[in-house]
Order: structure tokens, then C-alpha cells, then sequence
């Protein structure tokens, strides 16, 4: 199903001024070529969350080896920075070094999910780039995942794009893929990234013609009988009895998209099983989140439509990572930890190693956090830092469907508390080793 | 500063998978060819927002007239849809009218603020096009116009791109921009909008260097001694005792990320002033949100700017607008009001015309919309409705300055209590005329 895409253009630009003018003045002292160590990580979750997601890897490699500055940027930033800063820009290629948590891994507070090593000048120029897309893409899979997980088995559908940007809707589809969703409405995730796309109709179908009759015949004459046809236009039991009517026990599903679900659910089983289409599926779709999923749970609900909550990453719209500088050469090519000591903002200083401490059946235990040393492994632990970039290049082979199953992998690690919606602490705790 | 982007891809595939099978059953039941309007409206404001602004319009234009579908697009379209839908894809160009309130307008409960007007085929396929792009941007310049209205006459800086999808960061500096702020980080936005763009050097730049001193003077030399110099890293008394020392009084600002900004801006201020540096300015930018804002009113800030609580609306991170069908030609080509009337989401049918009741002094007393007819003017009373586009070609020469312009009169003319940041009612009710 997937073709390939066009060619994108450059990502130069989708960066703050100030990562230049930073790139300008560094380059002028001559500090710009010091080796720099600089990691992303979140010093929360979101209020109440149990653990996060890290998503968007796989679209930053990709957006990371077109961060480049070609004749129109120049031309743009021709009086933002001055001569020597362009002549950099016009040559940039990223040359550094980058490991990460595996797209799909869960997270927690201080976790080192992204580490890039270069100089300063190749690396700080990332920084927008590498949080825009994690920020977003972790936002959006850690919302997802609770509502998969409070799906259970049911599929989830993801339909959210008209509520958010229109790149940022395809960006979403993707992450929540990666989070176990089993389909999305947004045609340009399915042919950019391959996610499987569905849909039948919405009210207007119904409207457009003169009656819910001529409607449902014409979608099931196209179709086939084995669409969803959209039941609550007008009145819900007759729009059922006239769907079984025209596509018999085939029928495929039936969608309710207002009113009580869980009521209406139980009206129209119970009404689809008396006409004898006991295979026809209910689908429900109105203002979903993880906690109206679970209210469900006792329905009989077959797919979960999930719109504005998902893409707004229900209640926690951005993960609130940064990218932080935290260690760098000095005169003598000694690496050295640096951090600000800003009220409330304090970072740690040195480079991280990572790995999740888990029980001998498996269990998570602990974020493991070696600064400067990477932390003793008793044997039942997981190292999470692997390489992404070496030299500039991309040496992860990671696909969607690797980070989907790295998902669900790690989310069935984590200790049962973490799978409860509501709030509380995070599932393990981060410890540091110096 | 502006100079000419490149040439964009074809918006089509921005699209819900259901509205190309909607497509494809109303192209084989005939009533693809049905003259419909289809309406954009907000059933309700955020909870407890007074206002809403109108923002998206200009991009949403160039979009449509990009929403095409080239051979790539068609090829991953083909097991999606049938034959004939591909050939009606293939040649598909928008051909039909919008109208729509001026970007940059307020909006109320109801306003109907795109009107598409086209056969069923045109117009159902803009759907998801139409919301993703108009309930983003509305929803930040909502937010921002929240920010910009508490700040008074000083400046807001929008720094959030790295809270938010890379290119809905572009979006957010724009809408942003036309609610009031004066600049953004985004070097893109500055690109391809042509929105002001600014920054100086974050905390990495301190701790690259080998001291403060360093960092400081690296960064005079290089950007000159207007510059802001963020005093935060370590300890802000001595960091702007050392500013003034090598930049003197004409040092530019100094920046506050982090702690009490309210009681260090004070403090900083005194500092500034004792050191003879009265003349530079105090900039504060740490998770500012519209309240944090109104709070510092009382503190000698020159700027403030906003992040994290402006790319995510505030707390209103979509503003939940919908497209709806609410008129279609019968069979005799007699135009008719149509509505769903699912539970808790009925509309009103019919093509609503909007105006805007003043008070003799031109207050704004409330939004009036003539359902299948225009309301009748008072004399004092402002038509909201502007062509966009005639037979699919754009017809608004508005540009974003005009948006912007737009935004300060319309606030201008709300009632005071608009402007409460407290939660409330809609500051004008909404009344419909039949």
C-alpha cells in the first residue's frame, strides 16, 4: 500500500533564531569546535502519568540528514547572521554521533531518550528539530498508548486529524500506530509511512440524499455490504433496522457517534442480534479518551474511534523534553560535565548511560541512570541507549513496525500499576549512579 | 526579510479516508453532483473563553488551491477507491465559492466562519483540509490574543516551535503573529510568512564556554552590545554585575528563564538602574502563560516571552470547529436546509448569513445570524462574511498584516469584560434570525 513519497525539502530553517546567532558568536570565540555531548530528556511526566513514550526517532533521522541550508535559506538568513555563519550553513551536514532510547521504549523522569555528540556547531543548531518532533510524536504515543491499553483487545482507530495541524495529523497517525492503534483516518500517514487507513462515511453522506434509505443502498452499492454505516443521523433504532434491512446479516458494523455510547451500545446489540446480525459490529466514535475507553470496557463495543483527545495527547498536548548541553572538551580535549544551576531548572551534569533494572521474572524495577560510567548490569537488566547516527549517518534500521513492537514490549515490562489511568507516581523510580 | 519559498506539494492526501469513499458512493448514486454549503462553526467557545479568533484563512487558501492529486497520490490511492473515482481525483481542481469571516476576525458560538459552496463532490473532500488548518491556527491565535491583550504595550515573543510538531510551529508563529505578538523564533515562519524574527543565546552557550565572563563577552563581540545576555546560569546578581561591566549602559536586556520572575525582575531592575544601565531592558521568559503575564503587570518586564502556553492554545489545544453540510439541491435543483439531529450534536439547517450588532458608539452587543436570509443592519451594524474565493480561484487579496490589523479592531470593539482572563460566558450572545 505504500508508494514512495516525493522528495522533502530542507529542515534548516525549522529552527529558532537563536541557535544561530549562538552558532555565530561560538564560532567567533573559536568555541564552536569544542566536542559537545548534549541530551534530550523530560524532568517530568506530564501530571499523574505512569510512564512515556518515546516516538518520532524514525522521522528525526530522517529530518536530521535534511537539516541543510540551500540557496533560498542562505538568502533568508542573509542579515539574521553574518558571512563566516552562512559559509558554515552552506557546507552543513550533520557529522556527529546520536544514540537513543529505541523508538517505541517507554520513559521516564530524566531518561536520556536522545544523545547527540558532535561539536557545537553541528550539534546546537539541532536542537529545534530534535524536540519539535520528539515533543510532539512522545505527546501524542503516551496519550495512545493509555488508550490502547484501556482498549484491551478492541481495536483502536484513530480519526483526530481535522483537530490539529494538517502535518502535524500525519506526524500523530504514526505515533499512535507506534502505540498500538490499529488504524487511522489520515490517507498521507498510509502512503508516507504505511500505516493502514480506514473509513466509510459521515453525516453529510446521509444528508446529502433525500432519505437514510437511498443513503445507506448507496453506500452499501459501493461499498459492500461489509461497511459501517453511520446509524445517528436521525433515529437510531430505525436507522439500524433499515441497515440490516438493506445489507442483511453481512452488514459489517455500525457506528454511533453521539448520545450515551454505553446505553446505546447495549439498545443496538441487542437490537442488531434480534435481526439476526450477530456478527455486525458496533463501532463508537464521540469525543473518546482513555477514560470513556475504559467506561466501555463493559459494553459491547467492538472498535474505538478516538479523535481530539488523541491528538491533543488527552490533556498533555507537548512531553516537555529539552536539549540540553551536558558535557563538553575544554582547552585540553578533557571531556568535562557541565549544567545550569537555574532555581528550579537544575540539570545533572555528565553524560548518561541508561538501563531499565528489571526482577529475575522480568519486571521492571528501576530507571537506571550511570552519569559519566554506565551502571553495573546484574543480569536481568536492559541496556536502553542504542546507536542511531554514527558520523553523521543513520545506522538505525529501525521500522514503524519495530517501534511498535518495541512498544508493546516495553509497556508489558512495566509493573501492573503503570497501567492504571489514574493519577499517580511514575511506575519505576529514576535512580542515578555516579 | 521575506523571499520566496519553494514550491509546495499537493495538499490531497491531507485527507480522511472517508470522505474519498463518501466520494465514491455519492459519484455512483448520482448525488455527487448535489450543489451543497457546507459550514464552518465552533458549536461552542474553550470552557470559559470570552472570544475566539479567526486564524488559518490564509494558508487554508493557498491549500486548496494545492489540493490536487499527482500521480504518486493516485497511486497509492488505487484499492482505496474504484476507477472512477481516480479519473474524478485526477482531474479534480476546486471549482466552487467561499466565503468566509476576515482571517483575523472574533468568532462566537455559532459564527459561521468558512461558508463552501460547490457540487457534493468539490466540496465534501476539503473537509478535513479546511478544520485541520483553521482549528489549529484559530485555536493558537485564540491563546495568543489572551497573552497580547493582558500584555498591554509590551512586546510578546513567541519562542515555542520546540513544544510542537515542527510544522505546526511554523503555523503557531503566524497566528500568533497576527494576535498581537511582535516576533517569533522561527526561522521558517520568518521565511515564509514573513514574521519578525528574533533571539540571541540560551544557557548552552554559558556553559560552553569556560566562564561566564567568556560566554558574555563571546557573545558582545559577535552580536554587539544590544544584545540580550540571559543572566540565569549560575547566579543573577553577579551575571548582571558582569553584563553591565562588559557591555556598559548600553547593554540591550538581560534575560530571566527561571525562579520568582516577579521578584527577580525587581530585583534586577534596581540592580540595572544602580549600575547606570536604566536604558536596558529586562526580559522574562519562563513557562508564561496569559495569567503569568497579567500577573507581572505590576513589575518592571519589557517583554515577555511565551512558549509551551501558546503552541498548545492554552489549554485549548484545537478550537473544535466543524464542517458541516446544512444546505444541498434536491432533484428539481431547489436548494434545501438539511441537519443531523444526533443527540447533543443537532445543527441548524440552512446557509446562515452574519453580522455583528453595534451599539451606537460601536460595541459589539452580538452576533446575529439570518438563517436562509441576511439580517437586517441596524446602520450600525458590520457585515462579517467576505468572499475568499469565486469558482475556485482566490479572491481575498488580505494579507497577514491585514489579519492583524483586523484582530486589534475587532478585540477593539468587544465589550471590556471580553477581555477578562477569567472563565466566563461568551462575551456577545449569539442570536439567530430565521
Amino acid at each position: 500500500m505504500t508508494s514512495r513519497p516525493p522528495s522533502r525539502p530542507a529542515t534548516g530553517l525549522l529552527t529558532d533564531h537563536y541557535e544561530l546567532t549562538m552558532l555565530e558568536a561560538a564560532l567567533r570565540s573559536g568555541a564552536a569546535s569544542r566536542r559537545c555531548v548534549f541530551e534530550v530528556f523530560a524532568r517530568r511526566l506530564p501530571e499523574g502519568r505512569r510512564y512515556g513514550v518515546v516516538a518520532g526517532t524514525g522521522r528525526l533521522l530522517e529530518a536530521i540528514e535534511r537539516f541543510r541550508f540551500g540557496a533560498d535559506e542562505l538568502a533568508h538568513l542573509r542579515g539574521v547572521v553574518d558571512d563566516p555563519t552562512l559559509d558554515f550553513l552552506a557546507d552543513y551536514r550533520f557529522d556527529g554521533d546520536v544514540w537513543g532510547y529505541a523508538e517505541g521504549e517507554c520513559y521516564f523522569p530524566g531518561s536520556p531518550v536522545l544523545v547527540v555528540e558532535s561539536d557545537f556547531a553541528h550539534g546546537v543548531v539541532l536542537e529545534t528539530l530534535v524536540l519539535s518532533i520528539l515533543n510532539h510524536d512522545s505527546a501524542i504515543a503516551s496519550a495512545a498508548s493509555r488508550m490502547t491499553s484501556a482498549a484491551g483487545d478492541r481495536p483502536c482507530i484513530e480519526m483526530g486529524s481535522r483537530r490539529t495541524h494538517e502535518e502535524a495529523a500525519v506526524a500523530a497517525a504514526r505515533a499512535a500506530y507506534l502505540a498500538g492503534f490499529a488504524t487511522t483516518s489520515n490517507l498521507e500517514a498510509g502512503r508516507r509511512f504505511g500505516v493502514p487507513t480506514a473509513g466509510t462515511a459521515a453525516h453529510a453522506f446521509t444528508l446529502l440524499h433525500d432519505d437514510e434509505r437511498q443513503a445507506f443502498a448507496a453506500q452499501i452499492a459501493a461499498l459492500g455490504k461489509g461497511t459501517t454505516l453511520l446509524v445517528d443521523t436521525y433515529d437510531v433504532p430505525t436507522a439500524v433496522a433499515l441497515a440490516v434491512e438493506l445489507a442483511g446479516p453481512e452488514l459489517g458494523g455500525v457506528r454511533l457517534d453521539s448520545g450515551d455510547l454505553l446505553v446505546q451500545a447495549r439498545e443496538v446489540r441487542e437490537q442488531l442480534d434480534r435481526l439476526g446480525a450477530t456478527q455486525t459490529q458496533i463501532v463508537v466514535t464521540s469525543d473518546l479518551d482513555e477514560h470513556a475507553i475504559a467506561a466501555l470496557a463493559a459494553g459491547p463495543v467492538d472498535r474505538y474511534g478516538v479523535g481530539t483527545s488523541l491528538v491533543t495527547g488527552s490533556g498533555a498536548p507537548t512531553a516537555g523534553m529539552v536539549y540540553k548541553l551536558v558535557a563538553r572538551t575544554d582547552d585540553d580535549g578533557t571531556m568535562e560535565g557541565v549544567a545550569k544551576r537555574s532555581k528550579d531548572k537544575a540539570s545533572v551534569a555528565g553524560r548518561k548511560y541508561a538501563l531499565r533494572r528489571r526482577s529475575a521474572s522480568g519486571v521492571a524495577e528501576a530507571e537506571v541512570l550511570g552519569v559519566g560510567v554506565p551502571p553495573g548490569d546484574d543480569g536481568d537488566d536492559r541496556e536502553l541507549l542504542v546507536p542511531l547516527m554514527a558520523g553523521g549517518r543513520t545506522v538505525s534500521t529501525a521500522t514503524l513496525d519495530d517501534a511498535r513492537q518495541r512498544h508493546a514490549a516495553s509497556r508489558a515490562e512495566l509493573p501492573v500499576a503503570a497501567l492504571r489511568l489514574q493519577r499517580g507516581e511514575p511506575a519505576i523510580p529514576t535512580i542515578y549512579e555516579e
